[in-house]
């Protein structure tokens, strides 16, 4: 007797990340409750499954869903708007000048869209959000099933979101506590930097962060200049200040760290820290070459993000899983180096472990949440094919994607986003960037 | 009273490269001949011209085709076989195994088919093709209209392709004879690598590359470990060896150059070299950093090419723009560097005058080739537009890539090869691929 289950996907690859190093030929995804009940043979899941929806991908690998795990997603509104520029003439007088016209729930809002629709049709499920306006990040996530965990932002400034830093707290403990009663969305701390967050905010997040069990988002150690000027001003690396303010621990999702000494090194990977390696922005911006491998060998769980928009240009976790690679092999001089499967490790389960979300998602497996994507091999740029990862990480590109679920629920059908009006979400864009190019 | 010309194309945007930093609003293109007769507004041509036919493209950009200036073409059937693997490991575990499997005639032309197949529908209209059997791979570009310079190859081990010295070059000879008859494709003499060819080879490359006036197309100073091996071999760096030789001049297509002092980058400069920078590559198998904004700085025509599948594992050349002008800021460290007007020219006309072709393709210009690709604005991921070029190096993907012409004869209509079985090139990629890896 067959058992019911809401839906069976037949792919002929799945690439399930945990167990490692495994690609399971002509196997099948069966899925209940928005969970994965079921991982077979396809001849076994025919007789044991009796599906509401079966769903066939013939020349299709099925892989975890990728997370994104640093984003900016409200500025996929300015991509493009400056670029070739030096780090701090882009911010002083590009990002932030045209952010101060526009910044406000609304921006926020049909930026996260855009970013949710670009992400859908490029097989990422779940980012790690950075930005102001949590609450109606969160609000965007939640209206559209897109699983994020959306920063409380502290900085040292008066913002459109908060202008006093008691008041930054004040609403990321209410936005905080709205948050949790929204599915599939989660709350971190997120102090901009440690140039822009003085000791005191920091021992607030150090408490509170305790206190409320989430992690911590920090942009660090992006840039010598970064490094350099923390230690003239703290007299101490940007690293051990933060290190000393209580900070360095598995709650810890650390940004860039293009600049680490080999201790700084071990004493992340001691403390369970995750860093963020933003391969693409950091090549672009200039920002100097992260030691991606040398961390990943010492046992720090360095994940994978695109970085926003205005600085990249794209939320393309494939292409960025491609550069990180790539990268981490130069920069290490061992060709070896961070190989394909993991690339695809740290785009998936490893980005899910950083969010603390590595028990919910990050790979096929009995019991996780049915976070899915299907990658067509069946055109040109993919043939012939001798290695199934290989061919993923190197050669796939994002609009290979052609179908994707979150929490078991289709969020793209033969690349067209279901639940999402494409044509409105362009017009917003063109509207936002009639008015952010006005002046 | 209009003219009549074949094709009219009405474009949303137009880039030229020539003149540089230009984007013609609305504006069509004219061509007749094979080539292009007029540049100018879109109501203006309406007025002028009289086409057989009229593409309109109404969300898109017109660029030139794109000129990848560094290929083994064949090997596109090796794609993935082989990666994360040290150079000599790769090449002598893996690569040239399968290659004595495998290697001929078919081999050839079969892998050259799957790649024109992907170069067209990644935008890319010119190869510069260095491999075995340039008389079969002549044949197939000649066959499906695609233009390219094949590489007469010379490398002091017997081969499929020839077994003696004298035989290398008895062979290159009736090729390029032979391949003049041929539309749209030339030759250039193909030493394989300074540590592969002797002097005598390379002195009879010099004067036949003289007489025939046709490039060299060479692998130079690709790791550091091929200069110090070569400076203890022969007493100096390859570089200085080739020059001492005779070859550094402008008729030099030198490829990857990721070793080199002060005074080698001046003396290209100085001679006319062209660079190849093949990133990704470089990257991949962690060969070293190009210095690629320190020789354009220095007025080296610094072009961009993908290396063979093999090694890559694409022919993108749009992935490979974006990955050359990332890369160069990192090694600058200076995020002005090599922007992304540099990264189209590099990827177009600067190809083309590697070639020697710069007269004739490169740019939209009138008189020239109407070798023209088109590039879609009206996908998300493409939205919003603040910059035509930023968005088409840093936000862009092939896919977006709907319709070629090379020769003012269209090659991708819509997405849909014109004269090519895609069905057909995907079974025989499978076929090779059965071949190679059954052993």
């Amino acid at each position: 007797m067959s058992e019911p289950c809401d839906v069976l996907i037949e792919a002929r690859w799945v690439v399930p990340v945990e167990p490692a190093g495994v690609v399971l030929d002509a196997h099948a995804v069966a899925i209940r409750g928005g969970r994965i009940v079921d991982i077979l043979p396809i001849a076994a899941a025919r007789a044991a499954w009796a599906p509401a929806e079966r769903v066939e991908l013939p020349d299709h690998a099925l892989i975890p869903g990728l997370v994104n795990a640093h984003t900016h997603n409200p500025m996929t509104l300015m991509r493009g708007l400056a670029d070739d520029l030096p780090l701090m003439r882009w911010l002083q007088e590009h990002i932030w000048p045209a952010e101060a016209r526009v910044i406000g729930p609304e921006f926020v809002r049909d930026g996260v869209e855009l970013a949710i629709a670009e992400m859908l049709r490029g097989g990422t499920t779940c980012c790690n959000e950075n930005y102001f306006f949590p609450d109606v990040q969160a609000a965007t996530y939640a209206r559209y099933g897109f699983r994020a965990l959306v920063g409380l932002p502290v900085i040292e400034f008066p913002s459109a979101w908060a202008r006093t830093r008691d008041e930054y707290f004040d609403k990321a403990l209410a936005a905080h506590d709205a948050i949790r009663a929204l599915p599939l969305v989660g709350t971190a701390f997120a102090p901009h930097a440690p140039y822009t967050v003085s000791d005191a905010s920091f021992e607030r997040i150090r408490v509170l962060s305790d206190q409320l069990d989430i992690p911590v988002h920090l942009h660090l150690h992006e840039t010598a200049q970064e490094v350099a000027d923390g230690k003239r001003e703290h007299g101490v690396r940007p690293f051990a200040r933060v290190k000393a303010l209580g900070l360095v621990n598995e709650r810890l999702i650390a940004v860039h760290m293009t600049q680490l000494t080999e201790q700084e090194i071990a004493d992340c990977a001691a403390a369970g820290v995750s860093v963020v390696h933003c391969a693409e922005s950091n090549l672009k911006l200039a920002s100097g070459f992260s030691p991606a491998e040398a961390m990943r060998r010492a046992g720090i769980n360095v994940v994978i993000g695109t970085d926003g928009c205005a600085s990249n240009n794209d939320l393309d976790m494939f292409g960025e899983m491609r550069s990180a690679a790539l990268l981490a092999k130069a920069v290490a001089d061992d060709a070896t180096a961070f190989d394909a499967a993991a690339a695809l490790r740290a785009a998936t389960l490893g980005g899910a472990g950083a969010l603390g979300w590595a028990e919910q998602i990050g790979s096929i497996e009995r019991g996780k949440q049915a976070d899915l994507v299907a990658v067509r091999f069946d055109e040109v740029e993919m043939q012939p094919v001798y290695n199934v990862v290989s061919q993923l990480v190197y050669a796939a590109g994002r609009h290979q994607v052609s179908d994707v679920w979150i929490a078991g629920r289709r969020k793209l059908r033969r690349r067209e986003l279901v639940d999402m009006d494409t044509g409105e979400i362009i017009a917003k864009a063109q509207r936002w960037r009639d008015r952010i190019a006005a002046v």
